[in-house]
């Protein structure tokens, strides 16, 4: 018991110590970048959200002009869940690491996708039941071979969602040394609109019918029974809001925790992060919860059709930029945020003032 | 006046002649791609309007998938308006000049987008008061140098009004030729979102207080005088909607024929015209009402804050992709939705279905 007592709180300790690296946003450089915005050749407010966008960019930066993301990446984190032993999902378990099969042989949604966006595509196998096949796009961070039934038992250990965090954070650190300036969520697992759900009600307080949705399309009946599974499994864990690892632990899911990591580890190296559907929203608010600070570099790419991704990333402060009623996750809906993102930072850098294109007065 | 006579009847059949190559939407290719589309890997439903989007794309293209568009292109009409000579903006006239030439220099907000984009941008002098510079990236087709004050005169003769259309026309198809796969509409103007008031009430039957917005950001007294001249306007000119080339030619703008003769040269190539704000909404309404099967090749890019886009896209059966509350012009707005356009495409095309992926059952 004492190696596991060394082991947990060293897990811990690092999440701790990757969320003091997150910095505080940038003043400076947001004030440069709404004094430049206002003075741009253009009515004053004419580009709407790019507006706001670009000055969050700049303070997310910490320069002015911010750079234009030349190299976004999104990285699909895949996980199992025992929660599908309750009937949540029609879709079986064994899907989950079928697409990851699928996405690295570039025949899913968000190959096609980040190929039109110019988005590198990386996998992580934070917690797949079924070990996916070796490949150069699929990291391999496996922290348990799926989470146990949270109607049941705890989701997993309080070291594993630790340990979730950290091989998000790990593989979100891959890609930024290898270049990404940008980084979007994507996930990949059947039942994890469950853990979703369970995460988000725990996290903003709202009830468990408000935050549940329909994730893949499921019926009436299915939807019923996926609410109720997820008001028991709050009843049973009574999660700690003050306490994300503990939420994480007894309720969330594997990539839930990994993108959190990747969350903070975007926060940390000043690079924006994209946050995809209801999976993202929900690993948000863990990130947030572990260091409020993260919300800052945070941008909502789409407004997911599941409620639950509405209310996390309104307790976030966040407003969607698009609303396409895409519910596939992936990191469909974000990748396509990724031009907002380049054109609202090329706007500031690219554009004259009126007084650089002589036409002051 | 026999000349005159004879010139009217030429480009008004010439503007005839373009509208009857405008095709049926194919209905075998969208039934190919409804069906593609339903054995997608990915939960019916699941990638919400890129999916019916995808659907018209193939429609539009005559096959399935359809093209990813490639090589996008911008064309910015730009016009001068005697309406000005009543208040209705506090911009001079000599803004719509310098901002053309600072588009050449790239220094507007159009270059800015257009780039992150991957689309070429072309200008075409349709009706600016002052010559702009020769520049190759500008199309000269000045038909006139500014419109009449639609307040007391008409805007343009009938002939004007179709050779505006046949420029915009002939502009679009030099891109056509060139290779462009997907056109965008831009606009340049002082004082154009007065004619697209006043065109879009005339098309669409709303009364002008409804349709007339604020364009770069007017004052209420300014805003009040505006809707009053668009009122009165109407009321003078008494446009009847069953004659499109008199509508444009009492009340509208050289940069909204323009965009008219773009929006039918688009259709009748079969590619894609993805409209930005006002304006083009206004022109795409002349096009409509022209020959109504141009409105099936027209796609909504963004949702401009501007009242009379939301009231025209909505009188074509249009549902903008975007709502950025951007209200610049130029194409930006537009420009912006190129992304999800070639996703929808791509996904078609690129993604597998469940029995490509081994998954069928």
């Amino acid at each position: 018991m004492a190696a596991y007592n060394v082991e947990r709180a060293d897990a811990e300790a690092r999440v701790a110590r990757l969320a003091r690296m997150v910095p505080a946003l940038d003043r400076a450089a947001e004030a440069a970048a709404a004094d430049r915005q206002s003075r741009l050749l253009k009515p004053p407010g004419s580009l709407g959200r790019l507006e706001e966008l670009g000055i969050r960019l700049a303070a997310i930066a910490g320069r002015c002009p911010p750079p234009v993301p030349a190299s976004p990446a999104v990285l699909v984190a895949a996980g199992d869940h025992g929660v599908v032993a309750q009937g949540v999902t029609p879709w079986p378990q064994a899907v989950t690491g079928a697409m990851v099969s699928a996405m690295t042989a570039g025949q899913a949604a968000v190959n096609a996708i980040a190929g039109v966006i110019g988005a590198e595509v990386r996998l992580l196998d934070v917690g797949v039941a079924t070990a996916p096949a070796p490949h150069p796009m699929v990291r391999q961070g496996n922290v348990r071979r799926g989470t146990g039934d949270l109607a049941v038992v705890a989701a997993m250990t309080r070291e594993q969602a630790a340990a979730a965090v950290l091989e998000g954070a790990a593989a979100a650190g891959e890609l930024l040394e290898a270049g990404a300036d940008l980084l979007v969520t994507g996930d990949m697992g059947i039942g994890n609109t469950t853990p979703a759900a369970c995460l988000i009600a725990a996290l903003t307080g709202r009830p468990a019918e408000a935050v549940t949705g329909r994730g893949t399309g499921i019926d009436d009946v299915t939807f019923q029974l996926k609410v109720k599974v997820v008001e028991r499994a709050l009843e049973r864990h009574a999660p700690d809001a003050a306490d994300p690892l503990g939420v994480l632990a007894s309720v969330g899911g594997l990539e839930h925790g990994a993108l959190a990591g990747l969350a903070l580890a975007g926060a940390a190296w000043r690079v924006p992060v994209l946050l995809d559907g209801v999976n993202a929203a929900a690993a948000a608010l863990v990130a947030a919860a572990i260091e409020p600070r993260v919300a800052g570099f945070l941008i909502a790419g789409h407004r997911s059709v599941e409620p639950g991704a509405s209310a996390a990333i309104e307790h976030l402060g966040l407003v969607p930029l698009l609303d396409l009623q895409m519910r596939l996750g992936e990191g469909t809906g974000a990748l396509l945020a990724v031009p907002i993102v380049r054109a609202a930072a090329a706007v500031l850098g690219g554009m004259a003032t009126f007084a650089e294109a002589g036409l002051e007065g």
